[in-house]
């Protein structure tokens, strides 16, 4: 039997574990589930006779070696920040990785070192990084393959409630990480290059700058830019094309309400508010708009963004609950830690909810003298709150990914992450038994 | 003969040196003047026999070592990252130190060891921090002994050119490093409190806070708040007022026009723009605005920020030279470093003009059953482009406080900023005879 090690079984190897487990018998795998907790191990495996959970602590070395030399792939779900660890381990012992992660430079320079060791670092191969890569190029492969030539490209990924469950005002519920929901787009200005025309837009102005898109049945959505997209050219062998932008997805009216938290500074991880255990928030509201001896909360902020009290905008904030005279309780916390746990509060799922995950590609080009569009467009619900949309959309490329390694049909060796035919094409293929299949939709635009 | 070890003779050091040097033969000095740069050293000392000007480098342990046990006190004039090494060297030879830099947390840490040693460090003893202490808690301490009770402090500080020379629609250059003018702001939310109530406001809303006040003759200024006031409340021994706001003056209409680089993301300083270095500014310009087909940059930027083209803060731009087709030149560039590069073109001071430093204090407190204001104010211009009001008003202070310790006249030992009598006093008296003076101006608000 040949032995696959999985370590970090959080949230988001539900899915993942499921896949190697159901297959285990038809390629004759043991899947050994290693995590920090072994309940969470062992919950997973739920006695499957393939697989074995056991306690795995990635910062115990002597573990780390026996465990990984006495597999035959490693797949690690752990916080990216410590792939490192198992990927010098996996280069001792010469054996292959695959983690959903964006690849990073010090992983990247193993390149050639993974390549004398026979062996592949296969990363980004869950939803966004790796089905985006692998959709997109996908047809970008197909368009240059007939000989045309891609004039602009735009990519949105959005995680949400399914439509069924999607009852509260700001049509969004976390699905995902909600510390990451209040600090995305921080840092660095959205790089995008439009018409050949470089453009930078920096963070207080991103959620301003929406653009609306249909996807299939699932209704209108507006997207905002997302991170540098300018990278992708390179990834994509798009290096000259005139428009590249990769964005986020949500429902129309969302980006305009929360941008007045970041108007107001609320989404701010930087500084820690004095005596904020003792503040309600109320007071954390007022403490982003100026004094004023006469005039409301609610009057002061509704004049700070330019509306009137009865707006959507500010509905969508009183329904929060940002003016309300309930206590804090949080101690020396940031901005974002305060508004991060009232969001917390509101937009969790309820037990019954089932979670979305939309993608839409948009790529133009030219062929034959004619300008076409192609759309390409992605909706997944979860199944029930385990198989979410998420852990599905995450788990099922890493699983046949590993897959495909085992099998000997990834063939290559190196630092890799899914933006070739090799890879892109057996995966997608499989991915559609499991009703992840991408719509397209052709246009001609002008001859 | 003592003698004064100066570490560092850039532009702030002429006044101290000259300061240094005009009193030696009175009170028996010597002046080391050390410089990585003889040349700068030799410039300032100017051949005067109680002199020296010597090659210093900060990095030599011997030299910093041998110099710095031969001297009698030290100032350090280094960049502030540099005075930890100074420091530690001061306290394994027991001599007393002084710098202009705000006082780090390191160097905080040595307090009690400096007391072991019997000397000073004596820390933010220029003009902000500096003076700012000083002439503010003059004003407290007196307020306080006569039993009143401060409900509110504001102090706003400027460093301008003088009015004869200002002579740009910006009414601004540059008198002070010009890259810390453009990041000015940046990183956490300014911090504040007013009529007792905490106010945090973000980089990009700063511009847009704004007060005027009037300044003796110099006329009216606007005033920003400056990074964080509330730790002034500790410092100045204020635990309970109920207002404190410290800031930067401009000349009215200054910040709203700064606001539109803020605004488009120009100040930004966190990555680079690919290819800078063949970018007109008209280009970078347009790089920060949406892309339409059919809209000039100049239409483009006056819709983003909602003025007609004939407005004036369109005239301020455009005579900065932001549409001008005229290349940037500087490879790899952040936005900051683009922006600052066009600043200095047209900021730059004439080799005439003068340059102009403003401090006001205004503060209200409750004596004897009635609500008062003091207004402290201070204009000093500089004398020519070496004795800059900037050089005297960062320079002065320093050599003041190092004849002090000299003379015995300042006792205590340990780590200091200026905030108590014994040194405050004796300084801003000499001031005076330097024609840096604060006028005082009484009114009764209510009874």
């Amino acid at each position: 039997m040949k032995k696959i090690l999985l370590i970090g079984t959080g949230l988001s190897s539900s899915t993942l574990i499921k896949y190697l487990l159901d297959n285990s018998e038809k390629y004759g795998w043991q899947l050994i589930a290693g995590d920090y907790k072994l309940e969470t191990a062992e919950a997973k495996i739920a006695g499957h006779k393939n697989g074995k959970a056991i306690k795995f602590d990635i910062f115990d070395p002597k573990q780390r070696s026996q465990e990984i030399e006495n597999a035959d792939i490693v797949v690690s779900m752990l916080p990216a920040r410590m792939h490192m660890m198992v990927a010098e381990t996996c280069m001792k012992h010469g054996k292959s990785m695959v983690t959903a992660s964006y690849v990073s430079e010090e992983i990247k320079k193993m390149h050639s070192q993974a390549i004398e060791k026979g062996i592949i670092i296969l990363n980004e191969i869950g939803l966004d990084p790796g089905l985006d890569h692998m959709s997109a190029k996908f047809i970008i492969d197909r368009i240059k393959k007939r000989g045309g030539e891609l004039t602009a490209f735009r990519s949105y990924t959005g995680g949400l409630v399914a439509p069924k469950y999607d009852n509260n005002p700001w049509n969004y519920k976390f699905t995902w990480n909600p510390r990451n929901v209040v600090l995305a787009g921080q840092g660095s200005a959205a790089q995008i290059i439009v018409e050949g025309k470089y453009k930078y837009i920096p963070y207080h102005k991103l959620f301003l700058r929406t653009s609306r898109t249909e996807v299939l049945d699932a209704g209108e959505f507006e997207t905002y830019p997302n991170r540098n997209s300018l990278k992708y050219r390179e990834l994509y062998g798009l290096d000259n094309i005139q428009t590249m932008v990769r964005g986020t997805m949500r429902r129309p009216g969302f980006a305009r309400a929360w941008d007045v938290f970041v108007q107001l500074g609320m989404t701010d991880d930087t500084y820690k508010l004095e005596g904020s255990e003792n503040m309600t928030y109320r007071e954390f509201t007022n403490t982003f708009l100026k004094y004023h001896k006469d005039l409301t909360v609610e009057q002061k902020l509704a004049k700070y963004i330019d509306v009137d009290e009865d707006a959507m905008r500010m509905y969508k904030l009183r329904w929060l609950g940002i003016f309300k005279n309930k206590k804090i309780g949080l101690k020396n916390a940031t901005p974002a830690q305060i508004l991060q746990q009232l969001l917390e509060q509101k937009w969790a799922l309820d037990k019954e909810d089932k979670d979305m995950i939309v993608m839409q590609h948009k790529f133009e080009y030219q062929l034959e003298g004619k300008y076409k569009r192609v759309t390409s467009s992605l909706v997944v619900e979860g199944k029930d709150t385990v198989h979410t949309a998420m852990s599905q959309t995450v788990g099922l490329p890493v699983g046949i990914g590993v897959k495909l390694i085992l099998e000997g049909k990834i063939k290559k060796t190196g630092v890799h992450i899914p933006v070739t035919e090799d890879i892109y094409i057996p995966i997608l293929k499989e991915l559609e038994n499991y009703g992840i299949k991408f719509e397209e939709d052709k246009e001609t635009l002008s001859s």
